[in-house]
């Protein structure tokens, strides 16, 4: 892929993420990640300090499409609508086969009683493995700016 | 056009889009629309249930431009600034001559007190038509994320 | 440059403009600027009504970097995270070498206690000056839809 094209195939790969997400089609979500993949969420002041604390932690795809199973079985709870705003995205080649990508994320819920509220803002640090045209998430990283989270984290960040 | 040619005349769209209404050149923004147009705000929630039942409804370009004029003349109360951000712009053919767009939004208002807070999140289900290098909004559907309006809508989302 | 790259190196610039600072690298965010250059905050009403009085004015390249050196000694209180979310770039060429930049952005900020919150909101309107693939700032006039600022602007928006 040309430098461009890496930026779109980064744009189109994050695009994707927060749609299905927002679309609470979350079985969907997961095949955005390879096989062999992690998924962390870190409070952005244990990532500067270098404490590798994280709030969530899914080391494999089995954990997080057990995490999915689980949200669609247990959660009756804190129900509402995610919107995600994903803005400055930069991708740069990492070898040849993976890629290095960067932005930043604000994410809005709505509860079922309608009202919309921030609920988090921060940024991704990804790695992510070409297949093909598309790229596939090796490594997530959502460092979020509060270590304060308003209520648990059901839907993923 | 070519399939990134296409995203970029369908973010060229809506950042005028969020542009003219920003700026409160509202006449400017009905030329966004094609004559044979739809301009519709939905609750999610009758979106996702199947209930049609818009909390607007402009069923064409001359009631879009009733509304711009009636704006300015009549709406005296609610004066504010508008913000549009939108992220996550999807562009996909429909047909040779049209495109199907998507795309996230979220919309803050400044009171004339100075006080800036978030309007309203969801996202934008558009049908645009193509007009030489340009796209011409055929159906807008604005799909809100809370029924719950925080006040009157009087400048379009 | 071509319309295309123009835009891909606006975008590129203000994507590094808002990671510099909300990575807190400020001295490194100086550097997009041009040695001649200007920087400016000025709330949308005075803008909108022709009055320059601008809450923040840097006439040139030295009061910004006075201005970081005396962030970084003194400033012990309104100590955040910064996040800024970028849209709406749009990018035409001003001249041979010169490009006009003007964007949406939405800067929230996160407290030491936790909360993140919305700051401010507003529009860039912005002119740089080509240098090789790159683009330095000239002129950054960053209009704010508030004059109501929530606290003292410590960080630059």
């Amino acid at each position: 892929m040309s430098a461009p094209s890496l930026r779109e195939a980064a744009i189109d790969l994050l695009d994707e993420y927060a749609a299905r997400i927002d679309d609470d089609r979350l079985e969907d979500w997961v095949d955005l990640f390879a096989e062999e993949c992690s998924y962390h969420i870190l409070p952005r002041e244990n990532h500067d300090e270098g404490l590798p604390l994280p709030i969530m932690l899914c080391p494999n795809k089995n954990v997080l499409r057990d995490r999915i199973v689980s949200l669609r079985h247990a959660n009756k709870y804190n129900l509402h609508y995610d919107r995600h705003l994903i803005t400055g995205v930069r991708a740069r080649p990492d070898g040849a086969d993976h890629v290095r990508i960067e932005a930043n994320f604000a994410v809005y819920q709505t509860s079922l009683e309608g009202e919309s509220r921030l609920f988090s803002v921060g940024r991704y640090r990804d790695r992510a493995r070409k297949d093909g045209e598309k790229l596939l998430i090796v490594e997530k990283l959502v460092i979020i700016d509060t270590f304060a989270v308003p209520h648990l984290i059901a839907t993923p960040l």
